[in-house]
């Protein structure tokens, strides 16, 4: 069995058995929820790849890698009563499930149980070292958010500071996942650091390539609605660069497109993809998609790990990048 | 000068060099304002006390005093969102003065902060310590706000049930604050656990008597509107009280007007308090009141710090109850 399958059967014995029953019921039921809607899993695997670069028994930092995934659904729970989202993975998000307090409050001790997991290996042996990257990464997710939700309302966005909004709100937590895992095996500072660098610089390429699937995407491969980011004229990389380069009568029809909600979705989708297709934006953001992913595998030579190991974490890692659309 | 006043004095100094100046502004602000709206920095106050009955250098506590006023602050944030609450201390509440998606997610930064005050203390040097203590607090706070949501839909709710919520919901902190102040200070684990329980049952007896200032207190002295628990169909422990001792035509009348909303508050309160002194229920909670403070003392008693430093706490204390009403 290839390795990242042993990564997800593992954790997910680790999460059955860590699911909740104490009481109040109507606290954590709703991280047993939360949890049980699954998603791909990415920042355990993350973890376990960490340590796993670094010693055979990577299996001792499953309650770390638990700690990054509560953590996440925490920042899950709280971002959907912000973006009043009513779904999450096909299902109902937690506050339209339950309720927007149960929600907020459930969130809370999500935050507060993914410490106590990262303290769990080894009774707190690697907590100290643990914790400082933990933290840094958890308070750059929340900044990541909070640009996130200015961009809505800021008229000028640029490029540079879109890719640093996706850095924080999203590659951070990826790169701090296997940085910590790296902590457990044993890694050198320098080596924890390089490896996190990697797989923070494949985070953004993620987001990249996510801005160009939402838009671009197979609808069937991509498993959501086309154009969901054209409808609610969030500000992508796609459209950050469309701005940039249109001019004239254009950049007049693209502006006037994303103010203010549409009637007809269809349409506007369409014509707007024609503008990004006149415009070369999906090359573009190939451009730095592919920049990106060759400064991460910069970064993961540079690890002091054993080649077979390094090997299978970027075939791993590779077969997650979509180069064609 | 008194050493309650000097530690108030230097928190207040360590509170100002603590403000925040990073971006995103949207995140931090808020964080400066409920910060700086006041209270009377119990917990802070605690903190030290804790220090300072082990240690003469009580100073080396001030992160730790920080961390827990901050993670106070967190769930007044989130907690005035639940409770729609639009002011707190006199002032705009977080989610009234900015908005909720900002309450929610610099509420959650505020948390993250805490941990990082808390690890300050001399790089860290006592946080493998501290942390399983603050952490489990933390959590029980979440639970005494969820068991106290709980009980507004709840038709039966116990006097047992009721103070197991106020310990969790607000005196876990106190004892937690002066717990981890004595771990700082030095303080045997032993030791460390004896003066928890003193600030926990002291919390429990400061509780139940805001529960009867909020009825019975003198409108000047208390700062707040005399009657808001009546009016809001609080579950106090008057209330609970109450409907426990009343029967017949009385208890049905004490439900009547604790069902639904009234429209004219000056008669319902009125009508309440002479069933809450027909049935002597302030006599009933300051005999619970005095119970808890008499296991506070003696859990203090039973300390191994300086007799002097002992008494000092025991009258700071003594002198924040009330026993007249």
């Amino acid at each position: 069995m290839q390795i990242s399958s042993q990564f997800i059967e593992k954790y997910t014995d680790f999460l059955t058995k860590k699911k909740l029953n104490q009481s109040p019921k109507k606290l954590y039921e709703p991280v047993n929820y939360i949890l049980s809607i699954g998603g791909k899993r990415m920042r355990p695997q993350l973890v376990l790849w960490g340590c796993y670069c670094f010693d055979d028994n990577w299996e001792r930092a499953l309650p770390v890698a638990h700690g990054v995934e509560v953590f996440h659904n925490f920042t899950l729970v709280h971002d959907d009563i912000m973006d009043e989202a009513p779904l999450r993975r096909g299902k109902s998000t937690v506050h339209h499930k339950f309720d927007t307090n149960t929600a907020i409050l459930s969130g809370d001790v999500m935050l507060l149980l993914s410490y106590d997991y990262l303290f769990e290996v080894e009774k707190g042996k690697y907590f100290k070292k643990l914790f400082p990257v933990f933290n840094k990464i958890a308070i750059e997710v929340c900044e990541g958010q909070q640009y996130d939700m200015d961009f809505e309302t800021m008229n000028k966005v640029t490029v540079k500071e879109y890719l640093k909004m996706i850095e924080l709100k999203t590659a951070a937590l990826l790169g701090g996942a296997i940085r910590l895992g790296a902590i457990v095996g044993g890694a050198k500072q320098r080596d924890a650091k390089l490896i996190e660098q990697f797989a923070r610089w494949m985070g953004v390429a993620f987001q990249i390539q996510d801005d160009v699937l939402d838009s671009f995407g197979d609808p069937k491969k991509f498993g959501k609605k086309v154009g969901g980011d054209i409808v609610q004229n969030k500000k992508t990389l796609l459209y950050l660069t469309a701005l940039k380069e249109s001019k004239g009568s254009q950049r007049k029809e693209l502006l006037a497109l994303y103010s203010g909600e549409t009637e007809d979705e269809k349409s506007k989708i369409n014509r707007v993809k024609e503008i990004f297709k006149d415009l070369k934006v999906v090359e573009t953001a190939q451009k730095f998609q592919n920049d990106y992913i060759v400064k991460a595998y910069q970064q993961l030579e540079k690890v002091n790990a054993p080649k077979s190991r390094k090997d299978a974490l970027r075939n791993w890692a590779e077969q997650l990048v979509v180069r064609e659309v």
